[in-house]
């Protein structure tokens, strides 16, 4: 089935002084994010730290589909994505994404972890979406139970 | 210069029994996601609404930027998008998102406004990172001021 998912963006004013409002509906949340968020000090939230959510909610839930394919319960996935903006280049690129990932997982050997690691790597579906960085696991933990 | 942006999701437990923690700092928030608010008829966030909100707040604040270059103030920028997620697919795959544009910019005429749409299109730091899907503007609309 087709899952549909939608969210709605509203920027008032210019680039520099204006601010925009980030509506996610079932999140219920509106956030707010300006020009300082994004490429400046703000410390509100912008685009950039929403991918680097999306990738590692889809990189957790999918490791954890594999683990539970393999028979294992009372897992834990973390997963961590840096995301990078290059802002001196015209137009702005985000040029890689760098994913640390943690997992405790009862019995399974570190071998077959990096087996599933690397299934992820290439079937989480943000991962795929995001095919116009260079993303790469940086680092990656198996804790024994 | 490189701006650099974070996100954490853990996830515990099992797929289908299990849930999510996503963490966006910046936000100063954290959410609850599971299988069903991806797959099924939850209403918590997901990875996808995520994208959602990311590629949207980018083209609103890009085409913003071209409005403020043309020396346009006063403007006002609301983009929508939506995010199909195909699950009948192995694995799932994200294949389209459709935009929906409506600006109001004082004395820009509409042919200027659909050129500055296109480039926007073709320059958005987020659009030109989800190269994995079919994106495409399929409304815009501009309000005379």
């Amino acid at each position: 089935m087709a899952q549909i998912n939608t969210a709605t963006s509203a920027w008032t004013g210019t680039l520099k002084d204006g601010s925009g409002k980030l509506s996610l509906p079932k999140a219920d949340t509106t956030f707010n994010y300006d020009f300082g968020s994004r490429f400046e000090t703000g410390n509100t939230t912008n685009p950039e730290e929403l991918i680097a959510g999306a990738l590692t909610a889809c990189f957790s839930m999918y490791l954890t589909a594999l683990f539970s394919n393999e028979g294992l319960t009372g897992t834990h996935v973390t997963s961590t994505a840096e995301v990078t903006l290059d802002n001196e280049q015209s137009p702005p690129k985000i040029t890689t994404i760098e994913l640390s990932v943690e997992a405790t997982a009862g019995t399974l050997t570190n071998e077959r972890f990096h087996e599933l690691l690397e299934k992820t790597e290439n079937e989480c579906p943000i991962k795929n979406l995001l095919q116009g960085a260079t993303i790469s696991v940086k680092s990656s933990k198996l804790i024994s139970a």
